[in-house]
């Protein structure tokens, strides 16, 4: 079956410049999906003129009037702009035109947006965002990554769930193991709300690791890392400054005088290799899980590169299925619940 | 005035052999402090044998017939052991003896010993665990990191309070700045405990610079990130994974064929200096802020130069009277709401 990706692209940063692009990188890549560009006809087929890309197969345009800005009120975004290209994307998923979308644009107003148009599985309550990240061992899926902040253990199941569900649609992975964000000193183990969702977790099912602490993040110790979404946005936004300040350390003492410029240049290749390794173009899109179609968000600033995994990803989520599987998974806790 | 420092020498990983000749380093170094050694004697007085050090000026043995286990649990810690070193050593701080106390041991056990023997000051609930951690612009205090997983609004804001008067005592910084950690999405910024904690902060007095977001800690953007236990504990293990993880991969890279290890022997220079510019054990040891006694707990994997670190955190700490400042400023702060 031929899978559709909508693609807003006048979300992020840059909007049709890289959005374009990384789309007809990827359907050229890609034979089998159709995408649909969604955004001002205008700029879209300026960029697609300039590639040479009037006539691509598997290629649409929709028009939309209006552009969410990237630091717009959620609320605004959500009731004054009805045609803005966030929400036209959000809702060819909804009306069954398009398998998945894609943004580039506002976090909050995306999530706020596709809460309204999509609505929540049955038995979820609250959608979580759900990134990758890179380990010692491959990579690791964590959430939720700052979509809520006061969550409950119910909520951290629910996220257990649609978390381990992804890993088992996206990449084959019978059991994927589930671990709890905790902190390990030995008689202050977590607060309540942990405790609660271990047992929870525990009962669920799944292939439940048990508590894993900030370490085992990196470690690869598990599949997916479970946290709220507090705490989950914390330590990406951590990771991130703390890999930023390293990246500027290596470099300062690279630059330091003539030779070390010059041993610079001779582990050049090494450095390359290095940075290639750590890229976190490579990890980008992040998914809104819970919800009734596939939404990803890609990293505001990405290139044409980093947006190109962002579209990989959301067609990779449409075509294993991850939504039916979160509900069957859903409904077959409630029953043993119930 | 003459310190004196009160050194659990049987804690840690590697107990007398590394702390031993870890505080003759630092006495040789700064040779106005006095050390009282605690543990078992005939360990110690082995140890200062083999480094010529039997009759050093400025260095006492207190005999502890105990030793408290790196897992055992701290209820037990504090009720079965009341002879052992780390209790001795805190002991020493109570009764005046010493003026603050260096431990490498059970950091859970520590808290509750020190909680017990030496009381919170007035008007501090609970005390927290503070570290220095390096940013791009030199360093930053950021506390709780994990002795309390539940806090309220006020224990925030009693943490920066501690966090500041921490660095202004120690650094002289006049008014140091304050972040209170958050997330940084638009509708759902913060939780409610953080944003009542804001409020608190707003009209404390203390320079608070308003919320901070993950990156800025290491982005150096406040002299002092405050934030609850729990979210503190998993930044710095997260923060300890991604370095080692990436540390992996650099080395992982230049050992990866006889070509990139050539380079790495030309870039070694280069490398080293990274090396001893993240080196984490030039930022050894965390304070249990907010006790009627200064308590310092270095890592318990500490070698003899980070254990040396530790000691002189406790030593500065007793010199800028960090205590008497705390209290000066929390009677202010009660004042005013009072």
């Amino acid at each position: 079956m031929h899978l559709t990706v909508a693609i807003d692209c006048m979300g992020g940063d840059h909007g049709p410049h890289v959005t374009v692009p990384a789309a007809l990188d990827y359907l050229r890549r890609t034979p089998e999906v159709n995408a649909i560009l969604v955004g001002q006809q205008d700029a879209i087929t300026a960029e697609l003129r300039k590639l040479n890309a009037d006539a691509e197969p598997h290629l649409g345009v929709q028009h939309a009037s209006e552009t969410v800005n990237m630091d717009e009120p959620p609320a605004a975004a959500l009731r004054g702009k009805k045609d803005s290209s966030m929400r036209v994307a959000v809702n060819l998923v909804k009306d069954g035109t398009a398998h998945a979308c894609v943004s580039a644009g506002n976090t909050g107003a995306l999530m706020a947006i596709s809460r309204f148009v999509l609505k929540t599985l049955p038995d979820i309550e609250r959608p979580a965002i759900c990134s990758v990240l890179p380990t010692l061992k491959g990579h690791t899926y964590v959430l939720d990554l700052g979509a809520n902040v006061d969550c409950t253990a119910e909520h951290l199941l629910q996220f257990g769930v649609m978390g381990a569900t992804l890993v088992s649609s996206v990449e084959n992975k019978e059991q994927p193991s589930v671990g709890l964000l905790n902190i390990g000193q030995e008689d202050i183990k977590g607060n309540e709300m942990v405790k609660q969702a271990a047992e929870l977790l525990h009962a669920s099912g799944l292939n439940f690791y048990g508590n894993v602490e900030g370490d085992d993040i990196y470690q690869g110790t598990t599949d997916v890392v479970v946290c709220d979404g507090f705490v989950g946005n914390v330590l990406l936004k951590t990771s991130e400054g703390l890999a930023r300040m390293l990246g500027t350390y290596l470099r300062e003492e690279f630059n330091r005088n003539v030779l070390t410029r010059l041993s610079g240049v001779v582990a050049l290749p090494v450095i390359n290799a290095f940075k290639r390794r750590t890229d976190p173009r490579r990890y980008n899109g992040a998914s809104l899980l819970g919800l009734r179609g596939i939404v990803v968000k890609s990293h505001g600033a990405a290139d044409r590169f980093a947006f190109r995994v962002a579209i990989g990803r959301a067609v990779d989520e449409a075509r294993g299925g991850v939504l039916n599987h979160i509900s069957e998974r859903m409904s077959v806790i409630q029953e043993g619940t119930a």
